[in-house]
């Protein structure tokens, strides 16, 4: 559709359909990827190629929290600084990095990648839930937080786990939800209002 | 950053910083496209290294018109259907693309494979215009009408090259500008509505 047919343009109408398979990546976008990739700058194919291949070949799941590592078990699943009979249940890794950003929690993680979305396909067999439960199971864990997204998918994904630790013994408590530390009343939007009106407490 | 320090994810900041290379993609995309590609589905890591060195590896330009194919000479540049002597004048492939489509042109292409923008980093040198000038040179060329972009690279780049071609024996023309087919006066920008009144015509 790009070039002419009859130049039959195989491996530049296979890069831009692999393309598209990427979130957020249509059809525009994915040829305009392609031109640039072709185009260089240097040698940004071979470059691109080469990280992805190399990421595919390093990279795995921290068979404790399934965070991305380079090791068998990630460094904050191996430090003893951490509480380990802490977990916090988050979607990505992005999520965790936010929260260590914060800097006051001191216990350990769980990386769900991803949240329940049938609408998308993803139901709880494609997440870590029975990685999870095999945590919480072999003992030693206390609480866990649910730190799912406060959006229909995480709250959702929240309360299937939930259930499923129902009858462990493991206290499990979610990440409040109320108007943004420093933001304006007047544009917070109402479902937050509401929710921080709803998690009211006594002023200390 | 996304990782433990002390784990250091080479594979995976690698491929983000590599991703973040590519038009319109930030930190947050960059991330968001490396995990898509860790995760699967299917083996999409080795899929796409395949798709972009094979890319890199057929595709070229066409040594006449400099559209990407996987031939010394594309087809259109080899066609005996189209005129020789009209070549038009485009930034991208998907500019001919959409020309094409419109289905009433007749002649040759070329293209610049982008335009002028010194903000950018992009300067005459780094587009397919002396490329042009041969072809045009080497005779047989009557007319080049330069379909660069209606915004401020586009207008530019197409300025710089009619003074190229000044001199040389071929009619150089601009792609009109004015309201779209089907569009609503109420909501045609003013830009558009002023070039579109500057260029008024007697109605036949």
């Amino acid at each position: 559709m790009i070039l002419n047919k009859s130049d039959a343009p195989n491996p530049l109408e296979r890069l831009i359909r692999v393309l598209r398979k990427l979130p957020g990546i249509g059809e525009r976008s994915a040829s305009r990827l392609a031109f640039f990739i072709l185009r260089g700058p240097g040698d940004l194919a071979h470059e691109m190629a080469e990280a992805i291949l190399a990421v595919r070949e390093k990279i795995h799941f921290c068979e404790l929290c399934q965070n991305f590592t380079e090791v068998k078990r990630c460094s904050l699943c191996l430090s003893s600084e951490r509480d380990h009979s802490l977990i916090c249940l988050v979607e990505e890794p992005a999520d965790l990095a936010a929260i260590e950003k914060a800097g006051t929690y001191r216990g350990l993680y769980h990386i769900l990648h991803g949240a329940i979305a049938p609408m998308d396909g993803v139901g709880p067999e494609q997440l870590k839930i029975q990685e999870l439960l095999n945590r919480v199971r072999s003992g030693g864990v206390k609480e866990v937080v649910l730190a799912t997204n406060s959006n229909m998918e995480g709250e959702a994904t929240a309360l299937y786990i939930k259930d499923l630790l129902k009858g462990m013994s493991v206290r499990v408590t979610r990440l409040a939800s109320g108007v943004p530390v420093g933001g304006d009343l007047e544009f917070t939007d109402p479902m937050t209002l509401a929710r921080a009106l709803e998690s009211r407490h006594l002023y200390p």
